[in-house]
């Protein structure tokens, strides 16, 4: 592939990232329309419903991209959904040329888009800068090939691993920096996951805020436009809906109490989802299938060494980012995560991939290794 | 300062920096002689006995002194030692100008080098790239001015802050890569202390190994001809004179137990330390002072969870190097530090220093905050 076409590609995920807060439960795109070696077109996919990334950039470009090459960071649509066929608008544009950094992920329809464009004519070239766009919409990704969205779990903790004191009090471990980063993972999330301790301990609320976002108006203000939704994982429903959870907005529960309990729930205007589960403690793995079936693409699990350590004994984490403070709190306060293990052989490895301060925190990213 | 002036003193550093694995219980120094911008001479300390590196400087500039400028990291010695002052070489070399990073960490005679040398009609100018000069002696300064060495504690950790698993299997938890690491952060220090527990657990030998070290022939012949002294604090006298540690040759065991209990260890060679303490617990205050009067600059404790708690809780620690393996060894395993703490405003705050990967996994080096 030519530097230009990877510039040209740099160029358009750089505008798919501006749908990080807002596309879901559609996956973040960008396009760029060139001709003659100028941009005369750019768009990207802000809400779902609305135009797709390459139609912004075809209006933009006008007659001007007859002839011209289009870069999106995802193959281009052939199915009548919400809007016309993308393939369809790029053909009837007269494009003599589309470079895609990824073919859609949907094993069922993947390439289809591609073929409509050659059959028409049109030369097609797939894969420029693929890792990147891939990790723009991992959970998009996941989402469609798996029927389970990725799963990122959030934790705070000290030097020597330790998310609170063993009494609980835990506010504030990290500083705003460190916190105003959790707010754009949260913003950039579908849901939004936590339990009951830390709600009912905390007074949790996982709203986003706008001022904590640190970012500029305009992708603030369409961050608000699509908050996350809140779940909470409440098997036994202990958390009154009296809870500031509860009275911070609208949000969902997973339970496995019987019906009569959810009631007062009900009664509020809260959505309550029944999922089997053993000894009170709801279904995981059912859970994270019942949310992408509702478009969930990524999830941010912020909430106690139980839950997440639940998250994590069952396989079902896909990320763990965590903000690490530069104080001990000592052998006695809370473990990262409740995840009792006995021998060295059951330890599980992780990869590393990211670690910057934040502030004056610093944050790990790290990724679960299959076991070899 | 000049830039000129900078890029002498930051080769002097660099040739200071050979002395890592040698000079102590000296300082490590290295000195620059520059005539009409070129060097003319250079030096080390390499071993202390030998010359002090403005010593080796002049030899190599040989009538180019005359007139020349030079650059030491550290103020000339004007005392009579196991060498003649080298504040005297440079006047009889007819120097012109002396550049020095810092003055003498010693507060009975800072300075006097440097007089004696303006007295002499000799420029003199102090402070270039002290800071950089200061950490390459941190060891050698602190027991200066506090008479108490340099402390600086070792662990390796999970990435959920544990060292190993409740059964204590630990062995390997980190790589290759930073194993080596450890072993030139032995074989820079004057002594490397551990306790009875990890010495019986694991059979810890705390030896510098050549081959592991990493580092030219000519470093590594050095670091084995200065080996650390090898110090086990063993309040009780646990560990038998058969334990692979003594069996890997002379040691000092720090010890509250009778002197009858001792000579075992007395016939097989060791040194014995009696340091009073309370409930088997040597007083690791007065270990310190003492190991400092017998020229220690620099100690690295690598010990398990119990006895670097104990340094940590005692405020004796002045950095923390963490190696942190990306496993999680979950919530039944060993805390980093026995130091139980019931309250957040107890829990002490540290500043990371540096954060890099080395190898597989990452090193963290943290040094405690004074509480605000």
């Amino acid at each position: 592939m030519s530097q230009a076409d990877q510039a040209c590609m740099a160029r358009a995920l750089q505008l798919a990232r501006k749908g990080l807060y807002s596309t879901h439960p559609n996956p973040r795109v960008g396009c760029v329309i060139v001709r003659d070696g100028q941009i005369v077109g750019e768009g990207w996919h802000v809400r779902a419903g609305e135009p797709h990334a390459e139609v912004h950039a075809l209006r933009q470009a006008g007659p001007l991209a007859r002839g011209a090459t289009a870069y999106v960071t995802l193959e281009p649509c052939s199915h009548h959904g919400r809007t016309p066929p993308c393939a369809d608008a790029l053909i009837a544009a007269g494009v003599a040329r589309v470079v895609v950094a990824m073919q859609d992920p949907n094993p069922q329809v993947a390439g289809a888009g591609l073929q409509r464009l050659a059959q028409a004519g049109i030369e097609v070239q797939v894969g420029v800068l693929e890792g990147e766009a891939r990790s723009l919409n991992a959970g998009f990704i996941k989402r469609m090939q798996h029927g389970l969205p990725f799963v990122r779990v959030k934790l705070a903790m000290s030097l020597d691993g330790r998310t609170a004191m063993a009494s609980g009090e835990s506010q504030w471990i990290t500083g705003p920096a460190a916190r105003s980063a959790v707010q754009r993972l949260r913003a950039g999330s579908s849901v939004v996951i936590s339990g009951a301790d830390t709600v009912m301990a905390d007074g949790a609320r996982l709203t986003v805020r706008a001022e904590e976002l640190g970012l500029d108006a305009e992708l603030a203000a369409l961050a608000m436009s699509r908050p996350p939704l809140r779940v909470l994982v409440d098997g036994r429903l202990r958390v009154p809906a009296a809870a500031s959870f509860y009275q911070a907005g609208k949000a969902l529960t997973a339970t496995c109490a019987p019906v009569s309990a959810q009631q007062p729930l009900l009664d509020d205007g809260h959505q309550v989802l029944a999922i089997p589960g053993s000894d009170g403690h709801v279904d995981l793995h059912r859970l994270l299938s019942e949310l992408a079936g509702r478009g969930a693409n990524e999830v941010l699990v912020e909430a106690g060494p139980t839950l997440a350590g639940a998250f994590a004994r069952a396989g079902l984490v896909d990320e763990y980012q965590l903000f690490m403070a530069a104080r001990f709190l000592g052998s006695s306060a809370r473990p990262l995560l409740d995840w009792p293990l006995q021998q060295m052989a059951e330890a599980p490895q992780l990869k590393i991939i990211e670690m910057r301060a934040v502030g004056d925190d610093w944050r790990i990213i790290a990724v679960p290794q299959i076991q070899g």
